[in-house]
């Protein structure tokens, strides 16, 4: 049997731009035309991925120095894509995956100061050459985003929050890396505005991937 | 405050070559010489590298594929060097480690068939160009590393002797695996013969380390 050709789709950006919202926005969109669709996100997103998950965000944040929390995220995705997207692609589903390799790219390369090029070896070391067919960068001005992010905080525990308590050249940092991966990869990469009410957004969202679908010629 | 310089000894080689036992004794010579020492093991040796080791080691055999049980590895081995290993040397002591990254040169990159190049090119984004001072590694033909090895098998939880459950070829590549690396850092590191009693063989591990320090000019 020949593999049906899958579509995997991530979402990346910083904190409150949206991006879980719109996942379940493009799910129902796709669902409605009857497409077999998985929701995933990372850290995690299979059963031992998940297990390293929970190393990594629970504890104290310095617990783990940049480069331990990259090698642990590579380790993870890689169980992830081997147990959950590849498998899923192979199958012809459609995969929709909250933050993918590029959020290390961002984090640790951008963010934590690794360095792009570095995470990029790991990247390639880990998985190879996998990585989405389209991938949608929700960008957003810095205060923004930590103003929804901070309406969120009551909402979780202080475990799952801790990437959101790295202050504001930090989260600059990320933003910026965002936009550098994007005009890095211009084929794979959208930046979504991620400014306006939900229905804006994913409006802009559901252009963005009919347009990569008629790139494909699909 | 000039850091006064450490030295790190890795014990290597496969199961049942002795390599614990000959720990202890070199252990003992050292404190006999007033010498300040840190014993340690990988996986693990440091809290957050334990907490990896669980993974590691606990579940199914086949439960991480050999590129994330890599990056596990050196995931653990990063915190083990930053947080137990590093500090020890600065501080001037010496430092017994069973087991480090060749480890996962002989298992990972010629057990497994990753290949020793790659888990090279992890080692140095793992943890750059440090690596022991010297390294033992442990020989011995396979029927008597076996023969040793099996009878500890009753006195060993199921869930840390899966090393231990790999076939006669896993075992025959691991050796082979061990010696390539031998031979590719003579400078580093020395095959010790494991077989024959625990006296004779801790007298050739002492020769070892003591013609390690004199070339030194220690």
């Amino acid at each position: 049997m020949t593999p049906k050709p899958g579509l995997f789709i991530s979402f990346e950006g910083g904190e409150g731009s949206g991006k879980s919202t719109q996942i379940r926005c493009l799910e129902k969109w796709f669902r409605d035309q009857g497409q077999d669709i998985v929701v995933t996100r990372e850290p995690g997103g299979s059963p031992g991925a998940e297990e390293i998950r929970n190393l990594i965000l629970t504890g104290d944040p310095g617990r783990w120095d940049p480069v331990t929390e990259a090698l642990l995220m590579f380790a993870s995705r890689r169980d992830h894509v081997e147990r959950t997207i590849r498998p899923a692609l192979d199958s012809g589903k459609i995969v929709l995956c909250d933050r993918f390799a590029d959020s290390s790219v961002a984090y640790q390369g951008y963010g934590h100061g690794l360095g792009a090029d570095y995470i990029r070896k790991l990247w390639q070391l880990a998985i190879g050459d996998f990585k989405p067919d389209l991938t949608l960068i929700f960008d957003l001005p810095l205060e923004l985003g930590l103003e929804r992010a901070s309406e969120r905080f009551a909402n979780v525990s202080a475990a799952e929050d801790r990437f959101e308590r790295m202050g504001l050249e930090f989260h600059q940092r990320l933003r910026d890396g965002f936009r550098e991966i994007a005009s890095d990869e211009k084929d794979r990469c959208q930046i979504i505005d991620a400014s306006g009410d939900i229905e804006t957004v994913s409006e802009r969202v559901i252009l963005a991937v009919k347009s990569h679908i008629a790139g494909q010629g699909a």
